[in-house]
């Protein structure tokens, strides 16, 4: 495995490998990595030619300074990972590389947004399209993996790539939980031991409500009042939002019908904790 | 030469070209093609193993809508031209396909900006950046070629393709004039006769500038008071800007120093044209 660190070199390594016509999937990340992302590095090997996983901490899309500055870091156990699922190509590209000319050219999303986390993180999907578009330029891959946890960024990748005629699929990869069911995520790290019990009502409600669909339950208020009063045992958070909406477009439905996601925030003291299902209700 | 509509399809094709490691020289156009143009063509097909043109009158450039309705279009006359020039793809995407969702995302150019053309065409340089974007993503070239009448136009191109990563070299190519020494423009036919005899002074007055400096004039309010004197001439159209900055940053200067450019816009009836000289004052 070769660690990069000029986007420059990464393009031409890239260049070679296009040149001998070999797929190159991608996993771009902000690194401390846990079994979510080696489960989009397991995924992204079995199917490209040459993996290529990014590790950036992307100060574009923090709206909180103090989430930015608490964000953990791990290096060497990233590196661990990476050379443990036979990544090609680690990218950690510095920030003043990457961003010496920051606000020059401003993207913003506009659709897929005003709702779920660009709510309470306002700012967040436009710096998330921003580095993407730069990466993918850097990194040309065919394929571009995201765990299904991050829905509402998947939505929006999925609206980047269509919108912005980007040659390169989106893959999507199931969310990876612990054995009580929280969905493991880079933040857990910051949860306090009674609020990591707690955290466990968070997929505990959103099964609950999957089960109330099966059942029939058709009316969307109803199931987002069940997985409300799921999550009040939850002393030690406050919810952010409880939401269920048409997926991919994540517009509010009035009946529960077609492809929909119910999707959950949690605040914590120190970290603020998100997931979701996807229902298809048609199949 | 094929004629392709199709955006995919135009993907699917410069695929194999990049496969057999073929290099892609691109000209994105609004066609109605004139010698300017064909300059671009040019030195494209002498610099590229593949040529594709692109003939797109992108509706999200124009500020003003009578100038849209209005710009010139002959789709055979391009056609003709293009085959003169032994282009291999002529790109001729439908608005529909290309904006099928016009404003989920948006761009916005923050520097090199608020001067020159951006003053009288507000937002003219976010439509510019959001089509190229597309229509590099769709093309994935090795070299894009642009006409240096459009001098902050290049300036913007030079910026997104840094800003955002593209691996793209920007090709800039000589402006071609005629033999008064008027630019040619696709918009040199909405002149009367009258305004056409008078418009061959703005290059004139561009020249005399060229001509002080080389004689060691240092200060550029007198260098622009010069400029607009000659272009009092023109009684059918009026000035729009007379601009001296430095390039490709185009930020205001004090003194002649480094590369500037010198920059005029005259609007008249029917027709609002440009020009410029840059100058490398140090070479």
């Amino acid at each position: 495995m070769k660690i990069i660190h000029d986007p420059n070199q990464m393009t031409q390594i890239v260049n070679q490998h296009r040149k001998s016509s070999q797929s190159i999937g991608f996993v771009p990340t902000m690194g401390y990595l846990h079994l979510g992302h080696e489960a989009l590095l397991k995924k992204a090997r079995e199917e490209s030619d040459i993996v290529i996983l990014s590790v950036f901490v992307n100060p574009l899309q923090f709206n909180d300074t103090s989430d930015f500055e608490s964000y953990p870091i791990d290096e060497k156990r990233d590196q661990d990972v990476a050379r443990a699922h036979h990544v090609d190509y680690l990218f950690m590209p510095h920030a003043n590389d990457l961003y010496k000319n920051k606000h020059a050219i401003t993207m913003h999303v506009k659709e897929r947004t005003g709702v779920l986390c660009d709510r309470s993180r306002p700012g967040h999907f436009d710096g998330v399209i921003t580095i993407l578009t730069k990466l993918f330029n850097i990194v040309k891959p065919d394929y571009a993996y995201f765990g299904k946890k991050d829905a509402q960024q998947i939505a929006i990748v999925d609206l980047l790539i269509e919108t912005l005629n980007f040659d390169i699929k989106l893959k999507m990869v199931d969310t990876v939980r612990e054995s009580d069911g929280l969905a493991f995520s880079s933040r857990n790290v910051n949860l306090e031991e009674i609020e990591r019990t707690q955290a466990s009502s968070i997929y505990a409600s959103l099964k609950q409500a999957k089960q109330a669909i099966l059942n029939g339950e058709k009316d969307p208020r109803r199931l987002v009042q069940t997985v409300e009063k799921t999550l009040q045992t939850i002393d030690t958070g406050q919810i952010d939002y409880v939401d269920l909406l048409s997926f991919p477009e994540l517009e509010p439905i009035d009946r529960i019908n077609g492809t929909i996601i119910l999707a959950v925030a949690i605040q914590f003291e120190k970290a603020r904790l998100i997931d979701n299902i996807v229902i298809d209700t048609e199949s």
